[in-house]
This record gives C-alpha cells, structure tokens and sequence, in this order.
C-alpha cells in the first residue's frame, strides 16, 4: 500500500448506508497542508460545498470527513448547521482548527443527514487513523461503484522523492465540470500555492472534464488537493522541469481514477477514447468530441458493437462545430469506415466491428479542415444503466 | 377517413425494406401548391435535402415521394443523381415539372439507394393514388415507428370551410431542430406564400421543437407544407382572424404529430409534459426545461416511476439558467413535492408516486424570480430504447 508521509486515513461504517457497508472516511495530515480545490458548476450546491469551499479558498486544510450514503443536498439551513456540526466534531477529536476541515457528501439527494449516528461515529473515527489504510476511505466513499479507484504517482526524478496519491468515487452522473464525482488528493511534495491551484485546475481540465457517462452534473463534486511538505523537497513552482513534472504526475493521477471512473460508468461495458483531429479551432475540437461521446444513439450502438458510423457522422454534423461533410475520416482503431464522408464498404466494418468487440478502443475523427485536436473518454449505454438508476432509490 | 380537396395519395412495397412492408409513398396535387418547408440543421444533411430544400424555397410544389428503409445521406455524388432521378421518374409518370417534386428518405445512413428497385416501383405508383389512402403513405415512412401517425383539423368556421392534415414519421433520434422525423402536411385552403412560411416556421418551434427522446438529430429531417387552394377560401393572410385561426389550427396538427412521436420514442412507456414558470426570461425558462427534459438520469427515473426529484432540481442547477434554489418549486401534476427548494417529505412524495405511475403526466418547475415560461414533451428511458437501437441493424 502506497503511503504518503504524513497522511493518515481512517474509515468506518457509521449505519448511514442500511448495509452495515463503510460509508464514513479521515484523511489527515500531521500538519496543515497547502490545498486547493475545483468544486461543482451546479447552481445547486449541497451544504458541505458551501461549507467547504471557503475554508478551502484560504488555502489550508488539515482534515477531509467524508461520507456516502447521504449527499446533504437540499437540506437548507438545517443541511448547513449539520455539515459545520460534522467538521467541529472532527476538528474537536483532532484538536485542530475548525476551518481546518473540508467536509465532503455523496449520495441521495434531499434527506437530512443522520446526525445521530454521526455524532456517535465521528468522535470513534481518529482512533483508526493510519499510514496504510487509504483504501478503506476509498472504500467508504463509493455509492454505485463497483470497485474503489485509488492511483499514485512518484516524482522528484534526480531530486528529493515525493509521492501524489488520489482516491476517487464516481460511476453515474459523471459529466464535465465534476458530476456526482469525489476525488482527494494527497500529496507530501512542498508545493508553491499559486502554482498548486494552477496545477489542480489544469489536471481536472485534462481528466475529470473530458469524461462522461451521461450528462448530468451533480450537488456535490469535489476535487480537493492537501500538499503537506513533509517530503522536504525544494518548493515546486511554475515554469521549472521539477514544477512541469508535477503537474504531469497530478494530470496522470487524475487521469488514471477519471478512467476508472468511465470504465465503472454505471452499466459500462466499455471505455471508448475519442479522439477529434484536424478542427478549425481547439474550441470546435471540442465541440465534436463531446458531441460524440455524449450520444446517446452512439453510445447505444457501441454496446450493440454496432459500427454504425452514420450515428457518429451525424453527431458530427449536429455538433455545432464548423465541417465539411466531405472532409471526414473516421476510424475505429486503426480501421478506417470513413474517408472524404463516405463509407469504405462492408470489408472494413466487419473489420471495424472486430475493434468494438474489445473492452477499449478509439474512435478518431479527422475533419481534415485544419490543425485543433480534442478528446474524450465515454461509456457505452446499457440495460444495466437503466436498471441501476430506475430502481436507485427503491 | 379525412380527405382533402386536390390530393390523392399512394404506397407501396418497393422491396427496400426486406420484410415486404410499404416502403414508397407518394403525395399528389391535382394543381400546383404553394409550400414551405423547414429542414434538418444538422452540418451533414442527407441527399434528399440537398436536392428538396431548393425546390421548395421556389414556392410551388405538386408532388411528394418518400422511402423508408434507406437515408440516402452520406453518399456523396451517386446520392444526389439517385435523388433527383427519383424525382424526375415520378415527374414523368405524372406528366409534370421535376422542379415541382420534393423527394425525402429515411432510413439506415451511408448506404447507396437501390435504383433498381426504386426504378421499378415509382413508375406504378401513380396508378394507386387515390383521395383516402394518406395512411397507406403514413403507414410506409415509418422506419422503428410502432403506430403510424395521422392528425387532421377542420378550418373556416363560419367561411368557407378547409381542411389540414398531416403525416409524420419519428419514434428514435427525436430532437430539437428536427430528428429523424418526416411530417407531411397538405391543406385545400388558400394561404399567402409568406403566412405559409411564417406559420409553418411558428408552428414547428410550438410542436416539433419541443419535444425529445433522445437529444440527437438526423441528417435527414423535414416538415413540408403544401396548399393548392382547392378549398376556394378567400385567401389566408397574417394578422386576421382567419389566419391566426389557420395558424392555430396548423399548430394543433403538429403539435398531435409531435406528442404521437413522443409517445412512440423508441422504447417509451411515458409521457411527459415539462412545464416551467417563473424563469427571468424566456430563454432561461427553455434551458431549464430542456436540461430537465434531455436529462437521462430523470428520463430513467421516470421509467422507474421514482419521484426523484434530487435528479430534477440538480439538472435545473446545471441548466445554466439563473436560478435561485430556495425559490424553486416542484409539482408532479398538482402534486407539490419541492417547495422553496426543499422536499416536502415522503407523504407528498408518495402521492407523487401515485401520479408517475400514470402514462402521462407533468411536471411543472416554478422557479419563482420572474414572468417567464416554456414546455418540452419528453419520454422515459427505458431498457427497450436500449435493445432498439443497440440491435437496429444487426
């Protein structure tokens, strides 16, 4: 198990989830740690964003209580004093500053948290802290998952060794801009502030927000980051090798449990790259790529490993970018089924249906009008996705 | 059966569609029509489009003949001769100008048109046509349609008395801007050639344009209006009682077309009407209703006739519309079961319940912060849109 110097984690099961599951997870650090954070675009914030995100903004944080089960959301003013009380309990077992604490929620939306048995667990919690039991929080915080997603990197080549770790949950209402998706951060690296937010803010750019499952963004997403410097390294700032080497590990980091994430999308069967080349502009690029990735009908075809590349071509088309349909190439992989916007016959698409047999595979888009590129990671849409979230709640 | 003075209509099987079904059908004007027309916005548009659009923005129309089973899009040259030869083969039976023939398909994408069925069956398709046959052709656009879809209105009161009809086709790919729908319209009254416009374009943003089954849209999409005059009404202009009647009138036929294509979308076992009052402006209200209406975890929520309304107050949250979350109130039908921006407990969620067990129902936001309103007619998303499309061509 990877450890980070000075972090311990904790978890535990505090009978908010019915099934007796871990559901109440600490993350700590022996001192305060530099932190930063990217929170939900929703206009629609559950309590413990609005409680958090402001003690984040200060930049320090020491602790991170986080539980699933219950995602504190719609809850008003009565949601508020909960997710305060939650913090101050665990600032209080920890002798620390309240305003120390981010307090993080996952779950069904519009129930007021169980204070009960929160009052009764949180003050258990800071006994189990250790070194190696990360895994337990990433337990704790899964709601539809089917696997905990936890991914390291180490960094300070030639130099004074640091290490990044991220746990994150998310299977469902995954979206651009944070969807019901959690993700934590830790690492012992001495990380300038300005560059940490920085290299938060362009890592979740490169992870978090080109992935969907479904559209839909959530209440509660939150990307935290805590750099407590007990690796003792030289302070990491922008624009050196040691500074471009973090912010490399911490997008690959993010990538990693980002891909996780898409791969456990609630029903997925597979994890599709698609890859957009030749666009006017970066923003067009973009456009198409989700476009694509977020179709339903093409999304549908790959579970029926269907390489209907009308559907493609047509999201294309609707995507509101800028294309000239006899421009277009698309190829499965390495197979080619359009060139010049015309299909290359049968052969190929038995060839390319070969490709959507896999787990993993791409879809590349070439609108051969000019030089921008984007991508995105998507799922396939499968009955198993309607029956996790048709019967979600019953 | 509904006739209207002028038109004769016919179908028949041309073998496109390998089950044998009707797959050609053709709509007649004893005399010249004027028409209007409103086309897929979609960048890759379909052959049939590319060669219609223009005819029909001359103004007069006297023929329309349409397949299913085959899109004709994405088939670059060979496309557009296949298009327009269809179009001159029904010009020359009918003894008519080619320019007065718009030709539509739809069907599976990338594909070239058979000709050689197509140049056997179109030159005995005039022999059929006949006054009371519009749901033979009805019957023959349809492609995973499971009813065809008819709706008609009589006009004139108190003058002389004229008739609309329409025919659409649309169950998948349904979506803003035109899916994969066809509606044919044809009336015997007199309209001026701009109030036809005018009204046609009005009439689709209050029918087709507000409802989704899934937010993707087709290469291939066209609504056309045809009006011979035969009625021998005093010609119908804007701004007259008689013409906002015609427009009403029309707008009820599509708006009937419409929620028939709902009701069918692919797999659909619901529907239901979004309303949203109190919005700061007109376009917030149409992006809250949108969000909520193309949501896929609502969609599969109302399938699962779960009363979730975590999942609706979250997609106004992400509408990007200016809300206020403690103004927003939410009924399902006179239901309420958020009221400002808090549930209203589980036994009005309850009785919620009870209402989404219905075929149809709605759900009305009230946002309260300012006058605005709009609606959108949306379906559930259900296991049976997944086995359609995962399996439509294989």
């Amino acid at each position: 198990m990877t450890t980070v110097k000075g972090f311990t984690f904790a978890a535990r099961s505090a009978g908010i989830r019915k099934s007796g599951r871990l559901d109440l997870g600490l993350i700590f650090s022996a001192t305060p740690a530099r932190c930063a954070g990217v929170f939900t675009t929703n206009k629609v914030q559950a309590a413990p964003i609005l409680v958090s995100a402001p003690r984040v903004a200060a930049g320090l944080c020491q602790a991170v209580l986080v539980n699933s089960g219950n995602a504190n959301a719609c809850t008003g003013e009565t949601g508020l004093r909960d997710a305060e009380r939650c913090g101050r309990l665990v600032a209080e077992q920890l002798g620390i500053d309240e305003q120390l604490v981010a307090v993080a929620s996952t779950g069904v939306i519009g129930q007021p948290l169980p204070m009960p048995l929160l009052e009764k667990a949180i003050p258990d919690l800071p006994d189990g802290l250790s070194a190696d039991t990360v895994s337990d929080v990433a337990t704790a915080i899964m709601t539809t998952d089917s696997f905990s997603k936890l991914s390291s990197r180490q960094g300070g080549e030639g130099q004074v060794p640091y290490t990044v770790l991220g746990v994150a949950k998310g299977a469902g209402m995954i979206h651009p801009n944070m969807a019901t998706m959690l993700a934590f951060v830790v690492t012992d690296a001495c990380v300038e502030p300005d560059f940490l937010r920085q290299a938060l803010r362009q890592a979740v750019a490169g992870s978090f927000n080109i992935i969907t499952v479904d559209r839909d963004t959530s209440t509660n997403d939150m990307v935290l980051i805590m750099a407590n410097g007990e690796a003792r390294n030289p302070e990491l700032v922008s624009d050196t090798a040691a500074g471009q080497e973090f912010a490399t590990l911490l997008r690959e980091v993010l990538l990693d449990l980002a891909k996780m994430i898409v791969r456990d999308g609630e029903g997925a069967t597979k994890l599709v790259h698609v890859q957009v080349s030749g666009a006017a502009d970066a923003d067009d690029a973009r456009q198409v790529a989700y476009s694509v990735a977020t179709s339903n009908l093409v999304k549908t075809a790959f579970f029926g490993e269907d390489a209907n590349w009308g559907r493609i071509i047509a999201a294309v088309g609707y995507s509101g970018a800028r294309v000239d349909p006899a421009c277009i190439d698309i190829c499965f992989d390495d197979v080619p089924v359009v060139q010049g916007g015309l299909g290359t016959g049968p052969e190929r698409e038995a060839e390319a249906t070969t490709v959507l047999k896999q787990a993993e595979f791409a879809v590349k888009i070439n609108l051969g009008i000019g030089e921008a590129k984007a991508e995105y990671y998507t799922s396939d849409l499968t009955y198993e996705y309607i029956k996790i979230n048709a019967d979600y709640r019953t």
